[in-house]
């Protein structure tokens, strides 16, 4: 590891997004999605699955209330939770194991939003939820409100089924941005006082468990940056190493025997430093990763660094849709085998996308590498964006490259394959996942480090930046173009990023290309102007992948584009787009030179050229699908 | 209903098998398949997942004598069966509730083959299983091992869930085929005791149910036709005419509310006569709409031929694999919804197969139809056969039309694509049901009446039919051509089936043509020569159907091809087969010109014209995939 490339994310108190393209999807978050969340997680939703989140805190602070002024508090079944169990006691935990986290990415998103949106409203419900959550805290830090609620000598039981480490994960999470916007202390408070149980618990001569869904690694370090107490560094440095070590950890406390495979789901098996292949539940692997990036990075280690990169590369080049979906199977949520990317049965969920732009971050603050920033971006505008709706309020957890709304109706293979945007889950991780990182957007745009900015996205915003004030004037996703306004505050290179779709760019000032960024000596205050060259683009797909041989997709820019019933008609599979499609842009939309395969509805004759009428086909980006009702939709298009 | 159309098949018992292609087949289960499932059902094979169907008679057989002789018989939970339930009592039932299904289809097919091959030792065996069978039986008639080994208290209680009235309808269909083959009425009067007790306890004014598989329907006709007894033929009516009735008998006798569509799987959603569509478990329907087809005929009952219609055409112009594999979903192991039909997710059991062409030939005793006896062929020649290994020693039970290894071991979603035949299951009908198909294979040959003898399938063999002798000589398989001695008993109309895949055909008569049967008037002795030209031909499947568009099947006659690995190299999705491919045969195999596009494991990169070679393909027959070792297998080829 080279420690002169390390450099570290500009921190989003210090940047202002005035991107229009973005700045709308923040203030939809702002707008809609956090009210309508806050709702949700109250239960106030009609015809929304149940939360049960902020009720649990109550009835968990009422137990903690009761433990304090010793009486006694009754004891719940902790292993038996259901989400919807109907026979549970009205005062026992309800809801899915993991349903503080939601709590707790709320509370994250709004952290966010206050530190670009001041808003007293906000705060003020975030300080109340905040008292809610410290008052559901046990005396010796720990908080869960699954076994604060349920049964407080089954606490740290059972790790792998279980989500203390995560929903502790969750909370310094928020704890940490809620300290960077507001600077108030009570959270990061609580949420040191519980990391510090669990170094108390964790350790080599401690219990050497690890969680069965992955986040306190990245979280740990998040409170060590905060904080400077190197204990949680530690603590993320042994969650890390101890995962799959053998005699499994699961084996020996859960007292039963499973066959190796079975650890794949979470990445226990094998120790994360032997691995090199991305598998298991998809979102579990993206944080897990993250969190070993952070480790590695304060670390200076360098084989956990390797890990990381040949984790990182079998995603990106063997295991990523076009849209930057990961994660392709239902069965697990999980990764699949390379170059498994059914368009179909897609899952591709939005979390793991989500996930995928945190690892990459950290990647980044590693050692800058234009493939995955990359790879970022075309998560960031294809599988983010398509999650949530237009107006805010309906989200996709699955990604799907193609899909037919009977199938998802009738074929329970596809079942998972929603047709339209959903109001709110129960298991809800994607919209608040969606909501903290749309409004922690700016995170995401540049690194440095004393001798180099690198901007890896082109988002619109004005940042303080250690080495200068930045303006950047961004008409990125319509045409490419790029005005960067620089008052340096003393001589530093700054780095582009040049995406892997631009065949020709140009820059007002000279620069020296390496490794795809364009590298720019900053000496005094300047106006640099950068026009990456956007034409539409057909991507084929590596042909190993077999549902997308003789198709291809297409793109602009960093958008990528589908073709829908609405637009297109019935039966989308009849169309093909002309190898010469000369394409034009309409609005948002492109047209583009196609033919219409005549339906032939007899199953089987003798074979001859297909009878075609030529059509003109519309396309739209990938994220804006599924807006306009129940309809075929598909990213691939045979040619 | 035409009552002039009506006809019988020729009975086994009058046709000898002469075909050398169809020998092999027969002999294959003479010689291999019957004596291995005899050991198999004795739980004699090593390795082989264990059947306890033998040993389940056993048992029974005890507990029918203790009740005899007035002691007491133990009760063992009936309702909490497990095919491998390590803690049953060993003296309790083992294995599924339709263990008893295996050793009536073993019977079937010894008799069946004892009928074309006398065999002293097979025939000492089967009526051994035959007294073990009989000694099984309660003194009421009643046969069912679970229930006389469990609890005599539950029987007929969950017909939904139990398979009591499908063993029973294994057991009359096997009675039938050993009184028919043998004259010995042992097994026939066991069925008929239980066939009594069945029409004793089902009826109007008695018990309103019908069984959760059907099959009952089909085998009370088979007992009809060999007994004369009405009641049985009533009973069968009586089981159609009840399902799917509202309120549902299941819903009222097992006491809890099902929603509707629950009854999908077995047919049960609505009246059969009121059916278009063919839904649900796919071997339970084919098996239904047999029954459904024998009841119609035999009552005149023109509503119900009228479903029997509609499904059969939903099923053949929508539900079909060009191998004529049905049932495309595992989930269910049912039918989807129309032109549902994915290569490498493909259920298409082998007993669906099977089933269709119990159907079929009961739709062509009611009425000549050309493309039904298409399908049957189809499937036959094809999903049929693959069914069996070359050597007659492994089985599949699912059939795809696209397989790769990597996908059946690491994608939960094709793990019942098995990538080799398996040895024996544990739920083991396809095998037994394989067997009785192709000893029986004679009786899908020919359906006569007073006036006409059709012959529907060309194999070769010499029948004795009511209307002439004759010597049927084929070369059908390999060119085409077939020759037919008749020996007239008085003159009568010749038909014969034109192929849907012949385009050329050439008789040594004339004869009229109707709708896509020759008719040949025959008064003495003649020798027809029919030629049906078989070229290789490309075949278009339906562009409704997803996974085919821009693809195609090859087929020579009734043969439809497949490329695998093992001759054409990984990756079968880089070929793609010439639009004039220039077919050569090569033995039973078939080249072809095309072409394989260049590897490319880059995931995304900027379409160009695929880089190609020119290539020769290899086809070999469909049935015969999967012989070499796992290797990826693919019906459709793109063009």
């Amino acid at each position: 590891m080279n420690r002169a490339l390390f450099s570290k994310h500009v921190e989003l108190k210090n940047i202002r997004i005035t991107d229009s393209f973005w700045l709308a999807e923040t203030e939809l978050v702002r707008k809609e999605v956090i009210p309508y969340q806050y709702e949700a997680l109250h239960d106030r939703i009609e015809g929304a699955a149940k939360s049960f989140a902020v009720e649990n805190f109550v009835k968990a602070g009422r137990v903690v209330r009761a433990l304090k002024e010793g009486r006694e508090a009754p004891v719940f079944p902790a292993d038996k939770w259901c989400y919807d169990d109907k026979n549970a006691h009205p005062d026992a935990f309800h809801g899915w194991v993991f349903q503080d986290s939601d709590v707790y990415k709320w509370l994250e998103s709004a952290a966010y939003s206050l530190s670009n949106f001041p808003d007293a409203q906000l705060e003020k419900k975030a300080d109340e939820i905040i008292s809610l959550v410290c008052d559901a805290q046990l005396e010796n830090g720990y908080l869960d409100t699954l076994y604060v609620i349920n049964n407080r000598e089954e606490i740290f039981s059972n790790l792998k089924d279980f989500h203390e480490l995560y929903c502790f994960g969750h909370l310094a999470e928020a704890a940490v941005a809620y300290y960077n916007s507001t600077g108030k202390r009570q959270l990061l408070d609580a949420a040191c006082r519980f990391a510090d149980l669990i170094c108390d618990t964790f350790g080599e001569e401690k219990i050497r468990g690890y969680g069965g869904h992955e986040i306190a690694e990245l979280a740990l370090v998040k409170l060590y940056d905060a904080t400077g107490e190197k204990k949680y560094l530690d603590a993320a440095e042994f969650f890390i190493n101890e995962r799959g070590k053998k005699p499994y950890y699961y084996d020996l406390v859960l007292g039963r025997k499973t066959v190796e495979d079975n650890y794949h789901y979470n990445q226990a098996h094998c120790e994360p430093r032997k691995q090199n292949e991305a598998v298991g539940h998809a979102v579990r692997g993206v944080y897990l990763y993250s969190g070993m990036a952070d480790v590695a990075k304060r670390c200076g280690d360098a084989e956990l660094y390797d890990a990381c990169k040949k984790l990182i590369e079998n995603i990106i080049n063997k295991k990523m849709y076009v849209t930057g979906g990961i994660g392709s199977t239902v069965d697990g949520e999980a990764f699949s085998f390379d170059y498994d990317l059914p368009n179909d049965l897609a899952y591709a969920e939005t979390c793991a996308s989500i996930g995928l732009i945190f690892f990459i971050r950290r990647m980044l603050e590693i050692e800058p590498n234009a493939d995955i920033a990359d790879a970022a971006e075309r998560a960031l505008y294809n599988t983010v964006l398509s999650g949530m709706a237009q107006d805010g309020k309906s989200f996709f957890y699955v990604n799907p490259l193609e899909v037919l709304p009977e199938a998802s109706h009738k074929d329970s293979r596809k079942r998972h394959v929603k047709p339209a945007r959903q109001k709110w889950f129960g298991c809800a991780c994607c919209p608040p996942n969606l909501a903290r990182m749309i409004s922690s957007i700016g995170e995401y745009c540049f690194t440095e480090n004393e001798e180099t900015l690198f901007i890896h996205q082109y988002i619109g915003c004005e940042a303080e930046c250690a080495n200068a004030r930045i303006r950047v004037v961004s008409d990125y996703v319509r045409n490419g173009r790029v005005s960067i306004d620089i008052n340096p505050k003393r001589a530093f290179t700054l780095a582009l990023r040049i995406p892997e779709w631009c065949r020709e760019y140009s820059f007002s000032m000279p620069c020296e290309i390496r490794n795809g960024y364009a590298y720019f000596e900053i000496g005094s205050a300047v106006t640099l102007e950068a026009e990456f060259e956007m034409t539409v683009r057909m991507i084929k797909c590596s042909n190993m992948v077999r549902d997308n041989v003789g198709k291809v997709a297409v793109a602009r820019g960093p958008i990528v584009y589908c073709i829908e019933e609405a637009d297109n008609g019935k039966n989308l599979q009849l169309l093909r787009i002309s190898k010469n499609p000369d394409f034009r842009l309409d609005g948002e939309d492109i047209l583009a030179d196609g033919f219409r395969e005549k339906e032939k509805t007899v199953l089987y004759s003798e074979w001859k050229e297909a009878e075609e009428e030529a059509v003109t086909l519309r396309l739209i980006p990938y994220y804006k699908w599924g807006n306009r009702g129940e309809n075929e939709m598909s990213v691939y298009i045979r040619i």
